[in-house]
C-alpha cells in the first residue's frame, strides 16, 4: 500500500517533469501528453524488455495511467499555477519516485533470480530510464548523466537489494529513506560527481 | 488485398522520406538505406516490442522489405526526378502510410486483447513511431511533436478500434479514409494542435 | 577460444570509445560508465530483442561485464596514458570488435534459422549498433552513418554468413581477416561511401 503511493508520488513527478520539458521545447499538446507519458513509463518499459518481464506486465497499470494523464492535463491548462510551486516541489516529489522506482526495479530482477549486473541495470533504469528517454526526445542531453548526483543513488539502491542487504519491509523502507534524502541533498548542495575533460588533462599534462 | 495495397504505398513512403532526411543530413549512402528502413519498419518493431508479438512476425516481412529497399535505390539514384513530384505526392502517401498503419496496429494490439490504452499507444508507435526515430537518427526534433496534426489521427483511429466503434471491413476502410483525408487536410490548411510556452504564460501572468 | 580473445578486444574497444566520448561531452564518472557500458553491450542488446534471443543472454556475459567496467576505469583514472595510445591502437581494436561482434551476431541469427534479412540486421547492430546508441547519447550524429566506411563491412560479413558462403571455422576466421583489414584500409586511406546531397543535385539540375 505504501509503495503504491510513494510509485503514485513518483509518477507524478515523472509525469509533470515530462510535459514540463515538452512545453519548453514548445511541443503541441500531443507532444506534452507523450513526453509525460514516456518519463512516467519509458524506464520500467525499457527494463521490462531488458530482464524479460512479459509486456503484459506494462499494459496492467491502469489506474498509473491515469493518474499521469490527469496529471499532464492540469499542468497544461494551468501552467502558471503549477510553475509557481514546481521549483518547490519538483524536485521533491522526483525525489521520491526516483527512490521508490528504483526499489521496485531492483526488487523485480531480484524477484527473477537474475545476476547482481541485472539487478543493478534494473534498478538505473527504472528511476532514471524515462528521464534518459525524455531528453532524447526534445533534444537535449541527458541531463542524468551530467548534473546533480541522480542516477548513482539508484545504483546504490539497486547494489543494496542485489546483494541482500535490504530485504525486509523495514529494509527496505529505510533504503527508500536513504536514496530520497541523499538525492535531495544532491541538488540542494549541489553535490555532483567528479568528471573530467580529456582536453584539460591533455593539456594540464603537456605543459 | 486492399489493405496490402494500402500497406506497400505507406512502406514506400516512409522508406522514401526516411531517404530523404538521409540525403539532407549528406549522410552516405548506408546511412540512407538505414534512415530509410528504419522509418519503414521501425514503429512497426517497437509496437512489437511492446505489445508482445513474436519478433519473429518482423522477419516475414520479405516483400515489403524489398520494396522498400528498392524505393530507397531509386531515390539515391534519382533524387532530382523524385524531388519533383514528392512536394505532391510525398505528404499524400505519407497519409496514406500513416493511416493503414495506425489501423493496422491497433488491429493487431486489439486481437491480442490488450486494454484500450496499448491499442492507442499500438495506433500511434505503428503510425508515427518510425517517423520519431527517423528524427532522432537525423539529431532533430521529432517532426510529429510539433508540427501539422500528424500522430493525433492515429491516436483517433487506436481509440475508434480500441472501443469497437469500428469492427467491420466497411467501418474500418471509412476509419482509413477519415485519417487520411484528415490528414491531408491537416498539412494544406496548417491546422496545428495548440501548445503553449511556459516562459509567455509565466511573462504573461507576472506582468 | 579464439573468438573468445577476439571479443574481449572489441569489448574493451567499444567500452573505451563509449567512455572517451562521454568525457569528451563533459559527462559525470556515472555518464561515462554507462555510455562505456552501452557502447559495449548495446548493440547485443537490441539485436537480442529483434531478433528474439531470450534476454537471459544478455546478463551471462559476466566477465565481460567486468573487463569492461575496469577498462572504464583505466580510461577515467589514467587518461592522459590512453590519448597517447589510443590514435595508434583505438581503431586497430575497434576494427577487431567490429568484426568479431558482426560475424557472432550474424551467426546468432543464422543458428535460429531467420532469413537473410534478419542475418544482416544482425550483423550491423551486433557490429555497430552500440555505437549508433552511443552517439545519440551523446547528441552527436551517428558517425556510422557518415564517415569513413564502416557499418558495410559489417553487412558484407551478414550477407557471407546468411548466404552460407562462409560456414566453417577457416571461412570464419578468412572472413574476420577480411572485414577486420577493410575496415583498417577505410580509415587509413579515407574510404568513404558515396554520399549525395539532395540540394547540390537540384542546384546542378535545375542550372
Amino acid at each position: 500500500m505504501t509503495w503504491e503511493v510513494l510509485s503514485i508520488i513518483g509518477t507524478v513527478a515523472f509525469a509533470v517533469s515530462g510535459a514540463i520539458v515538452a512545453m519548453e521545447e514548445e511541443y503541441d499538446i500531443l507532444g506534452v501528453y507523450i513526453l509525460g507519458i514516456v518519463t512516467a513509463f519509458g524506464g520500467g518499459a525499457i527494463r521490462n524488455l531488458l530482464i524479460g518481464v512479459p509486456v503484459s506486465a506494462l499494459w496492467e497499470q491502469g489506474l498509473y495511467f491515469q493518474i499521469a494523464l490527469f496529471s499532464i492535463t492540469l499542468v497544461f491548462v494551468f501552467p502558471q499555477f503549477l510553475m509557481k510551486h514546481w521549483n518547490r516541489w519538483g524536485n521533491f516529489t522526483d525525489a521520491i519516485g526516483l527512490s521508490a522506482f528504483a526499489i521496485q526495479g531492483a526488487l523485480y530482477a531480484a524477484k527473477m533470480e537474475h545476476p547482481l549486473s541485472a539487478v543493478v541495470v534494473a534498478a538505473v533504469l527504472t528511476g532514471s530510464g524515462g528521464g534518459i528517454v525524455r531528453d532524447m526526445l526534445a533534444r537535449r542531453k541527458p541531463l542524468v548523466l551530467r548534473a546533480e548526483i541522480y542516477a548513482a543513488w539508484a545504483i546504490i539502491g539497486g547494489f543494496a537489494i542485489g546483494l541482500g542487504w535490504a530485504r525486509s519491509s523495514f529494509e527496505l523502507y529505510t533504503l527508500f529513506v536513504f536514496i530520497t534524502l541523499f538525492r535531495i541533498f544532491s541538488y540542494t548542495f549541489h553535490w555532483k560527481l567528479p568528471s573530467r575533460s580529456i582536453y584539460n588533462e591533455k593539456s594540464h599534462f603537456e605543459q
